[in-house]
């Protein structure tokens, strides 16, 4: 791959982020999701898989994995904002609510604060049902600078 | 089903917990698990998916997501210690090293604090390629009481 | 393997197709179809991904990737007519209306053209929700010859 | 979903683009990646699957489904270039040669002709391993007005 190509498919240098740049994804979370979920990382938990077991619970219904949802804070972060190219330095996550088959998650990730010396980047990082916040933390990102 | 079956499914519960309790994890990370984590989760960034975009970058080749390393930290919670039946309340992650298909990664989880009370539980929790440290953080759990 | 049993893997050879020859498929479209559709492609479009983005659409909910449809009319040629051996050298495509979930598709491909020298077969191949047709093209195949 | 919300996942609109403007797309083609398709189509073709099968053609090694390397012109198409909202109205496809495990595939589309009054926009579409052209063909696509 020669460097003209290598850029066009890298996202934003540190140089062109902004303070309170902002990016979003929107995604319905699906029995499907959950399954794949559970076999990509062996989390086999019942209040995931079985019906029974989560009757019992004080959800009384099936929850998605926590780090399902988290995990699309990482997506938005790789693929958007700053994208291809970001090295993931670190991640705080505090769960808020939990998250059912059916729920339409909308991730926010925006820019708090960008140090030009160290070119590490914090990105405050939410998911919200509908307006509801569910997840809140923060991101630290190491992007790659044009120089 | 019934409360018999319930129990026997659920993991432990927070009078049952000892400080220092550990719980362990072992899996290499294949080629697979990373076509697959990009599948559930959407991140195509190329740093993952293309060997040609890969060798630009400061890793020389493909790296697992960060977060497919640090679902394991869930699975494990979720699964072993305290096991199902675990709310999952809060995660930080700092990623120390990248890790490449091959790689066998061992995940340790710990108790470092029990509140009986609120019955919320801090744990260490650890990856580690062989002997190298490559993603440390704390999870705090919400595990039900026998009462 | 030898000859023989390769021979009885083998679909048609181009000797034994016939003008006119059909066959046909039938699948119904279902979320976790999509889901996994959109993991092995990375085409995480919202339009298949979030209820909430796809009402906003003229669809007013979400809609089977186009590539999801047509690749089941790769799938009959591969699989059935002229099956195992063909080699795919071209396809058209034109999507006419939209999939949902839920809607059971039937794909049906039929031989338009023959030519013994070339060994190249052109099949007219098409997909329909009960009578309506939802795409249409035409498949251009290289087929093995017994000589 | 408000209305804010939805332009800001949403892609370019018809206004916005311009003739000659470029995306890409790089994915290392891996065994997963072959699997998987596989699953989700029902492509069972032992020339993707079986290695002893794929020995007595002309490949003599299991090649990846053509449809799989297309379908990433409709992901590149859908995500990137016009984008999320872009609506699928056609495809043609020639294949030039076949993809193996370990190709690293760039997937190009190119803007030929917008028309403005019908919203419908042509692309030129390209897969390449390194700088041998793999498939060409044009999409048209319908694509949102501003107004």
């Amino acid at each position: 791959m020669n460097d003209d190509l290598y850029k066009k498919l890298h996202g934003f240098y540190v140089e062109d982020l902004k303070l309170g740049q902002e990016a979003f994804l929107s995604k319905t979370i699906t029995e499907a999701d959950i399954v794949n979920f559970s076999g990509v990382t062996g989390d086999t938990n019942p209040v995931h898989l079985s019906d029974e077991f989560a009757k019992k619970t004080i959800f009384k219904k099936k929850v998605a994995h926590g780090f399902l949802t988290a995990s699309f804070i990482s997506t938005l972060i790789a693929t958007k904002l700053p994208g291809p190219g970001s090295i993931y330095l670190g991640q705080s996550l505090k769960f808020l609510a939990p998250v059912f088959v059916g729920d339409t998650l909308t991730v926010k990730v925006k820019i708090k604060n960008i140090d030009l010396e160290t070119k590490k980047v914090l990105l405050l990082t939410e998911c919200f049902k509908l307006d509801k916040k569910i997840l809140t933390g923060e991101a630290e990102i190491l992007v790659d600078s044009k120089k």
